[in-house]
Protein backbone atom coordinates (compact mmCIF):
# COMPACT_ATOMS: atom_id res chain seq x y z
CA UNK A 1 0.00 0.00 0.00
CA UNK A 2 3.03 2.27 0.17
CA UNK A 3 3.49 4.68 -2.73
CA UNK A 4 6.77 4.86 -4.61
CA UNK A 5 7.46 8.19 -2.92
CA UNK A 6 7.05 6.62 0.50
CA UNK A 7 9.31 3.73 -0.41
CA UNK A 8 11.94 6.24 -1.58
CA UNK A 9 11.63 8.27 1.62
CA UNK A 10 12.15 5.15 3.73
CA UNK A 11 15.19 4.08 1.71
CA UNK A 12 16.74 7.55 1.83
CA UNK A 13 16.31 7.72 5.60
CA UNK A 14 17.88 4.29 6.02
CA UNK A 15 20.87 5.42 3.95
CA UNK A 16 21.23 8.53 6.10
CA UNK A 17 21.02 6.44 9.27
CA UNK A 18 23.80 4.18 7.99
CA UNK A 19 26.17 7.15 7.58
CA UNK A 20 24.99 8.79 10.80
CA UNK A 21 26.77 12.04 11.77
CA UNK A 22 28.09 12.58 8.26
CA UNK A 23 26.66 14.52 5.35
CA UNK A 24 25.67 12.42 2.35
CA UNK A 25 25.20 14.05 -1.03
CA UNK A 26 22.01 13.66 -3.07
CA UNK A 27 24.03 11.85 -5.73
CA UNK A 28 25.34 9.29 -3.25
CA UNK A 29 21.90 8.81 -1.72
CA UNK A 30 20.20 8.45 -5.08
CA UNK A 31 22.67 5.79 -6.13
CA UNK A 32 22.47 3.93 -2.84
CA UNK A 33 18.69 4.09 -2.55
CA UNK A 34 18.17 3.32 -6.26
CA UNK A 35 16.01 6.39 -6.73
CA UNK A 36 16.20 8.93 -9.61
CA UNK A 37 18.12 11.94 -8.20
CA UNK A 38 15.62 14.70 -9.16
CA UNK A 39 12.80 12.70 -7.59
CA UNK A 40 14.85 11.99 -4.47
CA UNK A 41 15.68 15.67 -3.95
CA UNK A 42 11.98 16.51 -3.74
CA UNK A 43 11.51 13.78 -1.13
CA UNK A 44 14.56 15.01 0.83
CA UNK A 45 13.16 18.54 0.82
CA UNK A 46 9.89 17.23 2.29
CA UNK A 47 11.76 15.29 4.98
CA UNK A 48 13.79 18.41 5.80
CA UNK A 49 10.65 20.58 5.98
CA UNK A 50 9.24 18.05 8.47
CA UNK A 51 12.37 18.39 10.61
CA UNK A 52 13.59 14.82 10.17
CA UNK A 53 16.77 15.75 8.27
CA UNK A 54 18.97 18.79 7.90
CA UNK A 55 21.05 20.02 4.99
CA UNK A 56 24.35 21.78 4.47
CA UNK A 57 25.13 23.55 1.21
CA UNK A 58 28.46 23.63 -0.55
CA UNK A 59 31.55 21.46 -0.67
CA UNK A 60 31.39 18.69 1.90
CA UNK A 61 27.70 19.38 2.44
CA UNK A 62 24.66 17.27 1.83
CA UNK A 63 21.96 15.73 3.99
CA UNK A 64 22.07 14.35 7.53
CA UNK A 65 19.56 13.02 10.04
CA UNK A 66 18.33 15.79 12.34
CA UNK A 67 17.51 13.29 15.10
CA UNK A 68 18.97 10.04 16.40
CA UNK A 69 17.85 6.96 14.42
CA UNK A 70 16.21 5.69 17.62
CA UNK A 71 14.04 8.82 17.72
CA UNK A 72 12.57 8.40 14.23
CA UNK A 73 9.86 5.79 13.72
CA UNK A 74 9.02 4.41 10.29
CA UNK A 75 5.60 5.99 10.81
CA UNK A 76 7.22 9.43 11.25
CA UNK A 77 8.86 9.01 7.85
CA UNK A 78 5.83 7.61 6.05
CA UNK A 79 3.55 10.35 7.32
CA UNK A 80 5.73 13.05 5.76
CA UNK A 81 4.78 11.85 2.30
CA UNK A 82 1.66 9.73 2.71
CA UNK A 83 -1.11 10.27 5.26
CA UNK A 84 -2.09 7.44 7.58
CA UNK A 85 -4.96 8.81 9.61
CA UNK A 86 -7.53 7.22 11.86
CA UNK A 87 -11.11 7.65 10.64
CA UNK A 88 -12.87 9.38 13.51
CA UNK A 89 -15.83 10.90 11.71
CA UNK A 90 -17.78 10.10 8.55
CA UNK A 91 -15.42 11.23 5.75
CA UNK A 92 -18.43 11.79 3.52
CA UNK A 93 -19.90 14.24 6.00
CA UNK A 94 -23.22 12.39 6.19
CA UNK A 95 -25.29 14.20 8.77
CA UNK A 96 -26.74 11.10 10.40
CA UNK A 97 -23.35 9.36 10.69
CA UNK A 98 -20.92 11.78 12.31
CA UNK A 99 -18.85 9.81 14.81
CA UNK A 100 -21.14 6.78 14.49
CA UNK A 101 -19.20 5.24 11.64
CA UNK A 102 -20.67 2.69 9.29
CA UNK A 103 -18.84 -0.63 9.13
CA UNK A 104 -17.10 0.33 5.88
CA UNK A 105 -15.44 3.35 7.49
CA UNK A 106 -14.98 1.48 10.78
CA UNK A 107 -13.00 -1.11 8.85
CA UNK A 108 -10.89 1.64 7.27
CA UNK A 109 -10.24 2.98 10.75
CA UNK A 110 -9.17 -0.48 11.93
CA UNK A 111 -6.78 -0.71 8.98
CA UNK A 112 -5.28 2.69 9.79
CA UNK A 113 -4.91 1.70 13.43
CA UNK A 114 -3.10 -1.49 12.41
CA UNK A 115 -0.68 0.41 10.15
CA UNK A 116 0.00 3.02 12.84
CA UNK A 117 0.75 0.21 15.28
CA UNK A 118 3.04 -1.72 12.91
CA UNK A 119 5.00 1.25 11.57
CA UNK A 120 4.94 3.22 14.82
CA UNK A 121 6.67 0.55 16.87
CA UNK A 122 9.81 0.38 14.70
CA UNK A 123 12.45 3.09 14.56
CA UNK A 124 15.29 3.58 12.09
CA UNK A 125 17.53 2.44 14.94
CA UNK A 126 15.58 -0.81 15.25
CA UNK A 127 15.86 -1.70 11.59
CA UNK A 128 19.62 -1.14 11.59
CA UNK A 129 20.53 -2.56 15.01
CA UNK A 130 19.36 -6.08 14.45
CA UNK A 131 20.91 -9.43 13.67
CA UNK A 132 18.71 -9.60 10.60
CA UNK A 133 19.97 -8.40 7.23
CA UNK A 134 20.58 -4.65 7.20
CA UNK A 135 18.19 -2.72 4.89
CA UNK A 136 19.54 -1.89 1.43
CA UNK A 137 22.86 -3.52 2.23
CA UNK A 138 24.80 -5.92 0.30
CA UNK A 139 28.41 -5.79 1.37
CA UNK A 140 29.75 -4.08 -1.76
CA UNK A 141 27.12 -1.35 -1.89
CA UNK A 142 27.43 -0.52 1.80
CA UNK A 143 31.20 -0.19 1.54
CA UNK A 144 30.77 2.16 -1.43
CA UNK A 145 28.30 4.33 0.47
CA UNK A 146 30.53 4.59 3.49
CA UNK A 147 33.54 5.55 1.39
CA UNK A 148 31.51 8.25 -0.39
CA UNK A 149 30.30 9.67 2.92
CA UNK A 150 33.80 9.71 4.37
CA UNK A 151 35.05 11.62 1.35
CA UNK A 152 32.26 14.14 1.85
CA UNK A 153 33.18 14.55 5.51
CA UNK A 154 36.80 15.23 4.58
CA UNK A 155 35.71 17.89 2.10
CA UNK A 156 36.28 15.74 -0.97
CA UNK A 157 32.62 15.07 -1.67
CA UNK A 158 30.38 16.65 -4.21
CA UNK A 159 28.13 19.46 -3.15
CA UNK A 160 24.43 18.66 -3.07
CA UNK B 1 -3.62 4.66 2.84
CA UNK B 2 -6.39 3.99 0.35
CA UNK B 3 -6.19 5.87 -2.93
CA UNK B 4 -9.14 7.89 -4.20
CA UNK B 5 -9.73 5.21 -6.83
CA UNK B 6 -9.97 2.54 -4.13
CA UNK B 7 -12.34 4.65 -2.10
CA UNK B 8 -14.53 5.11 -5.20
CA UNK B 9 -14.48 1.38 -5.95
CA UNK B 10 -15.61 0.57 -2.41
CA UNK B 11 -18.41 3.13 -2.54
CA UNK B 12 -19.61 1.95 -5.94
CA UNK B 13 -19.71 -1.67 -4.75
CA UNK B 14 -21.66 -0.68 -1.64
CA UNK B 15 -24.18 1.13 -3.82
CA UNK B 16 -24.53 -1.92 -6.03
CA UNK B 17 -25.00 -4.14 -2.98
CA UNK B 18 -27.78 -1.88 -1.71
CA UNK B 19 -29.75 -2.31 -4.95
CA UNK B 20 -28.91 -6.01 -5.23
CA UNK B 21 -30.48 -7.88 -8.15
CA UNK B 22 -31.22 -4.67 -10.04
CA UNK B 23 -29.20 -2.81 -12.62
CA UNK B 24 -27.99 0.62 -11.56
CA UNK B 25 -26.88 3.15 -14.15
CA UNK B 26 -23.50 4.87 -14.03
CA UNK B 27 -25.28 8.19 -13.54
CA UNK B 28 -27.17 6.92 -10.50
CA UNK B 29 -24.06 5.31 -9.04
CA UNK B 30 -21.93 8.40 -9.61
CA UNK B 31 -24.48 10.56 -7.86
CA UNK B 32 -24.94 8.16 -4.97
CA UNK B 33 -21.24 7.45 -4.49
CA UNK B 34 -20.26 11.12 -4.96
CA UNK B 35 -17.77 10.24 -7.68
CA UNK B 36 -17.32 12.04 -11.05
CA UNK B 37 -19.10 9.85 -13.62
CA UNK B 38 -16.24 9.50 -16.18
CA UNK B 39 -13.87 8.46 -13.37
CA UNK B 40 -16.42 6.03 -11.94
CA UNK B 41 -16.95 4.33 -15.30
CA UNK B 42 -13.24 3.45 -15.48
CA UNK B 43 -13.43 1.96 -11.99
CA UNK B 44 -16.59 0.01 -12.89
CA UNK B 45 -14.87 -1.38 -15.97
CA UNK B 46 -11.98 -2.60 -13.80
CA UNK B 47 -14.40 -4.22 -11.35
CA UNK B 48 -16.20 -5.89 -14.26
CA UNK B 49 -12.93 -7.14 -15.76
CA UNK B 50 -12.16 -8.70 -12.38
CA UNK B 51 -15.51 -10.50 -12.40
CA UNK B 52 -17.00 -8.71 -9.41
CA UNK B 53 -19.76 -6.95 -11.36
CA UNK B 54 -21.58 -7.46 -14.65
CA UNK B 55 -23.09 -4.98 -17.06
CA UNK B 56 -26.09 -4.81 -19.34
CA UNK B 57 -26.24 -2.34 -22.21
CA UNK B 58 -29.27 -0.40 -23.35
CA UNK B 59 -32.50 0.79 -21.81
CA UNK B 60 -32.97 -0.62 -18.33
CA UNK B 61 -29.35 -1.74 -18.25
CA UNK B 62 -26.44 -0.72 -16.09
CA UNK B 63 -24.27 -2.45 -13.54
CA UNK B 64 -25.01 -5.24 -11.07
CA UNK B 65 -23.02 -7.33 -8.63
CA UNK B 66 -21.87 -10.58 -10.25
CA UNK B 67 -21.71 -12.36 -6.87
CA UNK B 68 -23.65 -12.27 -3.63
CA UNK B 69 -22.57 -9.44 -1.26
CA UNK B 70 -21.53 -12.14 1.22
CA UNK B 71 -19.10 -13.55 -1.33
CA UNK B 72 -17.19 -10.30 -1.92
CA UNK B 73 -14.71 -9.16 0.73
CA UNK B 74 -13.54 -5.58 0.96
CA UNK B 75 -10.09 -6.97 0.16
CA UNK B 76 -11.40 -8.43 -3.12
CA UNK B 77 -12.58 -4.96 -4.13
CA UNK B 78 -9.47 -3.08 -3.01
CA UNK B 79 -7.13 -5.48 -4.80
CA UNK B 80 -8.80 -4.78 -8.15
CA UNK B 81 -7.49 -1.21 -8.09
CA UNK B 82 -4.67 -1.17 -5.52
CA UNK B 83 -2.26 -3.99 -4.78
CA UNK B 84 -1.90 -5.25 -1.20
CA UNK B 85 0.75 -7.91 -1.37
CA UNK B 86 2.81 -9.69 1.25
CA UNK B 87 6.57 -9.06 0.93
CA UNK B 88 8.06 -12.52 0.55
CA UNK B 89 11.40 -11.67 -1.05
CA UNK B 90 13.68 -8.64 -1.10
CA UNK B 91 11.87 -6.20 -3.44
CA UNK B 92 15.22 -4.61 -4.29
CA UNK B 93 16.56 -7.94 -5.52
CA UNK B 94 19.61 -7.79 -3.24
CA UNK B 95 21.47 -11.05 -3.76
CA UNK B 96 22.35 -11.60 -0.10
CA UNK B 97 18.80 -10.93 1.11
CA UNK B 98 16.39 -13.02 -0.95
CA UNK B 99 13.80 -14.46 1.44
CA UNK B 100 15.81 -13.31 4.49
CA UNK B 101 14.15 -9.92 4.67
CA UNK B 102 15.68 -6.98 6.46
CA UNK B 103 13.58 -5.48 9.23
CA UNK B 104 12.43 -2.62 6.98
CA UNK B 105 10.86 -5.01 4.49
CA UNK B 106 9.74 -7.39 7.26
CA UNK B 107 7.81 -4.47 8.75
CA UNK B 108 6.24 -3.76 5.34
CA UNK B 109 5.23 -7.41 5.19
CA UNK B 110 3.66 -7.18 8.66
CA UNK B 111 1.71 -4.11 7.52
CA UNK B 112 0.46 -5.93 4.41
CA UNK B 113 -0.53 -8.93 6.52
CA UNK B 114 -2.49 -6.67 8.89
CA UNK B 115 -4.35 -5.01 6.00
CA UNK B 116 -5.15 -8.35 4.40
CA UNK B 117 -6.52 -9.56 7.73
CA UNK B 118 -8.62 -6.44 8.41
CA UNK B 119 -10.08 -6.05 4.90
CA UNK B 120 -10.27 -9.77 4.18
CA UNK B 121 -12.54 -10.58 7.12
CA UNK B 122 -15.34 -8.18 6.09
CA UNK B 123 -17.65 -8.73 3.15
CA UNK B 124 -20.05 -6.34 1.46
CA UNK B 125 -22.78 -8.37 3.16
CA UNK B 126 -21.21 -7.70 6.56
CA UNK B 127 -21.04 -3.93 6.10
CA UNK B 128 -24.70 -3.77 5.05
CA UNK B 129 -26.22 -6.35 7.40
CA UNK B 130 -25.35 -4.69 10.66
CA UNK B 131 -27.10 -2.64 13.27
CA UNK B 132 -24.50 0.07 12.69
CA UNK B 133 -25.14 2.90 10.26
CA UNK B 134 -25.35 1.67 6.69
CA UNK B 135 -22.49 2.89 4.45
CA UNK B 136 -23.25 5.95 2.31
CA UNK B 137 -26.78 6.12 3.62
CA UNK B 138 -28.64 8.96 4.93
CA UNK B 139 -32.34 8.27 4.65
CA UNK B 140 -33.03 10.74 1.80
CA UNK B 141 -30.16 9.63 -0.40
CA UNK B 142 -30.92 5.93 0.03
CA UNK B 143 -34.56 6.44 -0.88
CA UNK B 144 -33.49 8.33 -4.03
CA UNK B 145 -31.12 5.54 -5.05
CA UNK B 146 -33.74 2.85 -4.58
CA UNK B 147 -36.28 4.79 -6.62
CA UNK B 148 -33.77 5.27 -9.45
CA UNK B 149 -32.91 1.59 -9.46
CA UNK B 150 -36.57 0.56 -9.49
CA UNK B 151 -37.18 2.81 -12.50
CA UNK B 152 -34.25 1.17 -14.27
CA UNK B 153 -35.67 -2.29 -13.54
CA UNK B 154 -38.99 -1.31 -15.01
CA UNK B 155 -37.31 -0.06 -18.16
CA UNK B 156 -37.66 3.59 -17.31
CA UNK B 157 -34.03 4.12 -16.39
CA UNK B 158 -31.31 5.70 -18.41
CA UNK B 159 -28.97 3.49 -20.33
CA UNK B 160 -25.41 3.33 -19.05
Amino acid sequence: MLTDTTEYALRAMVCLAIVEDEYATSVTLAERASVPAPYLIKVLQQLAAAGLISSQRGLGGGWMLALEPEEISLLDIIRVVQPIDRVQECPLGLQNHGKNLCLLHKTQDEAARALIEVYGRRTLGDVLNTRMNKPLCDATQTARLQISASKAKRGGGRSK
